[in-house]
């Protein structure tokens, strides 16, 4: 791999949503249109809304308002051939799972933020600040005759967890991990949760969560080597539960440590924790991608998650653990960090580590025509 | 102690409610209001409040009508001899300090919520179903010559912790405890949590409440000896937030067991765990102390707080754990086992077990008359 | 119509719930269970649940637990012959529309709470207090020659509107009504409201609703006349909101009156507003169908939906109109006297009025054997 | 009044906050932090804040990191003597009440969200959009010799409504206006609303709120006449609920208009009402005022309460009324266009008509050490 330079000129790269419609695919359009290396060049959706314009389609959840122009310009199908440089999913693990495939074996890289292929032995489950060297593992595979790649993010939860960890990692070796998670809504997608089940309540489960955290970490943690990636060896737990917030994923978290350390010693480590992906120049990298909150009433999802335009992912509450070593509190903007920002950042990274860039091939004018008609 | 026994009938007694515009004060008056075996003699409250109607001082939050008799009864101050057999408190725990201890000098037997004395070596921290037997260290309490007495219910949260442990503890002994709660705002009382600090949001702390769940559960699981009581040696680490929910605290638990055993083996306890108070009559006692959901989406606080009329703590989503050895999901009503339902049930108890009774002492006519006017 | 009198025995009826899955249909079911005239003799859902035990069906949203032999009861499709004296419907209109007329046409009175007939000339609008006399308007249905027919209850939160208006209209006559809706999320059926679409967010739309506020109180508060119903000829405009309430409508309330009055005249209409139907015994009917509240901070949903068991509309911050009148708001229990109570209410009502009775029509075993099977 | 320009330049101006610590005064704080024209000069809280550091002080509400200069500005007490050319003030009415005049008699321009002087003859009530010439009234006010000032602007859902009328007014006349709101807690400022009050509730009351959206708007529209401000005479009546919204009132509003116009061209009015303030360069001034919506699910408070950086106004579900002539929704973020960035507005207005400047006054030694020790 060669060695990335924030000072390389990055061409403008046409980029796919694929699900633009779901909450996901949203946040994405969103973050895209404002995006100095992307732009959108196709909005693909399932064939109910093809053809018919964006603004019509989408259940628009943002905040802002939706750009007009991409208010007018109609829909693709997932299943056509996208005039892109690469896709970006945020479709549903069974869609994908088909979708993406296909994609890739038609030369197209997909930065996903789908669960279908994260722990296929040939896809980066790819945390920039964690393991970026794992995107390497695309050299494995044969989609597209390597012309095509599929890299994937962890789950929203995953990814804050993988974060807040990584000081911990570094700086001490980690032997065992018990989390419990406090969930926001979005999560969940649009129509989603229903509110009858979570105005002023808590479910204790989210359908298939626990098992992602379970193993998803192990894999971001692993070594890459000859063979693979060899997954982390430290215990994990996890009990997840939905709360009524819009979005912030809380995690409270014991650790213990492979060497004994103090408190202060762990509040250094997270603090002193800078961004490893300074000096690349990736839009989207937060400058501080832990922030170390001194403080036990903090993170709190209203407050935090939006912090470094949501890519930070927020530790406090500090303690020492009566069962395990230390406890603390993460915070993770779940749709921006844990998925669409998420898969922006990676997407960034393989442009700077010369693993995407213009496609060659040619867009056939229908297609095209498709997307801007 | 004499054997207690359901047959015996139980006098009419007279109770005065400490704190009783406060939360969990109404709570106390609510059920009070239909109790079989107790009567509202005094409502008692701040200076600030005392001589008015108390329905013009209270700030009523129970979604019932407060009963007309109770809203024109003038409310009486706390410091005043109040005419009762015995006085119900939901003082916050400041003034708890100085006014239990004064109304139990004065001879007058104080079931308290509070937490002011809830580490009192002399003090029962009493859950009927798991240390009934802990009411005999009233015997080593010296207030009004023995005549008075304070026996104190835990913290909300703990109560839930230790109803939800009880048929692990009988069955298989506790090695480690770890929990993390999400906490209803009922819990903090009235104003309590600020809505701009809650809604749509979590809080990852609440003040004092961590140390009282690393301590409170060792004293309730102790022994009693002849130099009090012993406290139970598990392990114990606790992280509590705060969640939008109204009623119902839920705690996800993981345990180290005493002894190697299996998840049916652990479903079976909990399905198992009968009434330990079962023949006693005592009026609060729920047919199930713990209810096991054979389920990972229960418990769920809108769902299951109110089972048992409240006094009922909810188990479920139990699962192998990937550190310690099991976790699951345990839900107790706050304001109900937590807290009032808690404190009438344990008054229950210490009549049946002979420790509360009648007052001989005459009420004045004073007295009676402000709490009557 | 005989004059009905409350010492008539009552025969128990055997009720199938029709919609038995679907949040009304839970709270009918609910209901039902402890009701002393009705017995639940079917329960009726779509054909992907039928024959599969209630119990496993049911995504159960009601905080008290589901009776165990009502669990295990198989469902029958809506489309079957019920073995019942009468059905209650909990369907949604559509499913309605086509089902309702085919069990009428089999003879089976059908109890509605659904909208597909609320406006038909030969079915009765039908809200006790407010004009139990239109129930003799089912001498002009044919269904099954006259041996079926469909009687129902208006939408949830007109329920709430006329049964604060009666006591105006009584005492003044009513020119015009200006109603501004807050709904909650029950209202809307399960799944219904998305979580990301309300959680700390307000709704002003609700599909239809608007138009049904704005028709149906002219049919309740119309003349049975020989050529059946004149609708009341009152002014009347409507605009709805969703907020995150879970359970209760309130409604923002501009009247002109007929008669030139003072606040004190209709505060005193209010208060003195009794129960119509005091007398007949109906179980369902609550001791004051409108509660005055003298306060500016009443009604609540929250504290006072579940005045009088749910079946009691409150009233409360009556003030004079700069533009109309009076200003007044209002609080109904959408699912309970606004649709499942108001239904049971109807039945009561009909079976005083002699309208509805045990059916001769023998119940086939097959049928009853699905049902109980 | 000097015809404003955008092409003169503003000289830096130093604010002074009032009631920093406060909800309104920390979204001021925010705002300015982020002014081109002002920086903050002080920040001035109660005694009991005084001469503590900013961060310590107070309880941060803002989802973004307060800056760290900010955080470490000693706060100074309101009574001192500020070093400014303008404060801004956030103060509660009954501090406001003695404070502002105190502080304009010494020579300081006080732009005020408080509610104390908004009804004072000399004292404008100032939506720039709406009533810029409004402003001209400070010539009669008396405070330093003329050389301080008071200017305010309205109650939060008064701006609301006074916007959402203005193309109405300004196009056809206005006759009766009847209003319902639905406010969020931050109305409330902190502590504010209990979450025990709030929480999957609504309050149908705000103390003393109905009085202010009967009353300030007439002053807002009335006619600047030598004699004063004569109010407008149109019929006006609203009714007020706080609902569990965080930010953004919504005001269902119906209108008798003076002429008789359709729908459609009530719509066009709304679509064509511009910014009358374009022109002049005003940094807090949102391209549109009011942003109309065809859409009856339009506005919400989550999803358009941040247009135009919170400063436009969102109009929306536009149908005809069956009582007055026509019923709409509107949207205000209550803290920014209804509070500090109203205010901000304001001042800016002021600077570009001459009014506001550079104070020739020295600033004491003393006293800026204060602010900046």
């Amino acid at each position: 791999m060669p060695i990335p330079s924030a000072s390389t000129p990055v061409p403008r790269l046409r980029a796919a949503v694929l699900g633009a419609t779901g909450a996901v695919g949203q946040k994405l359009v969103r973050l895209l249109a404002a995006h100095p290396w992307f732009e959108i060049s196709a909005l693909a959706a399932s064939e109910r809304s093809a053809g018919r314009p964006y603004g019509e389609v989408v259940h628009w959840l943002e905040p802002v308002a939706l750009p007009a122009d991409l208010a007018r310009r109609a829909v693709v199908p997932v299943g056509s051939d996208l005039p892109c440089d690469l896709a970006f999913s945020g479709l549903d693990a069974t869609t994908a799972a088909e979708a993406e495939p296909r994609l890739a074996a038609a030369g197209v890289p997909v930065v996903s933020n789908a669960g279908a292929f994260r722990l296929d032995p040939a896809v980066p489950l790819l945390v920039p600040e964690v393991n970026a060297e794992h995107s390497a593992l695309v050299g494995r595979q044969s989609w597209g005759g390597g012309r095509g790649m599929i890299v994937t993010n962890p789950n929203c939860s995953v990814v804050g967890l993988v974060l807040a960890l990584k000081p911990l990692v570094d700086a001490f070796g980690l032997q065992e991990v018990l989390v419990t998670t406090l969930q926001a809504v979005s999560g969940a997608g649009y129509p989603g949760v229903p509110s009858l089940d979570i105005l002023g309540n808590v479910i204790p489960t989210i359908g298939g969560e626990e098992a992602k955290l379970e193993s998803e970490p192990r894999k971001v943690f692993g070594r890459l080597g000859p063979a693979g990636i060899e997954p982390a060896g430290f215990g994990l737990s996890a009990q997840v539960n939905r709360v009524p917030v819009l979005d912030g994923h809380l995690l409270s978290i014991a650790v213990k440590l492979a060497s004994r350390v103090s408190l202060a010693e762990v509040a250094a480590a997270f603090r002193g924790f800078g961004q490893p992906l300074a000096g690349l120049g990736l839009p989207s990298a937060p400058a501080s991608p832990v922030v170390f909150h001194d403080s036990e009433a903090a993170p709190q999802p209203r407050l935090h998650a939006g912090l470094g335009d949501g890519m930070s992912v927020s530790v406090g509450h500090l303690r020492p653990c009566g069962v395990l070593d230390f406890r603390f509190v993460a915070l993770v903007h779940n749709t921006v960090r844990g998925a669409a920002g998420g898969a922006l950042l990676n997407a960034e990274l393989l442009v700077r580590q010369g693993l995407l860039g213009r496609r060659e091939v040619a867009v056939e004018p229908a297609a095209a025509g498709l997307a801007t008609g």
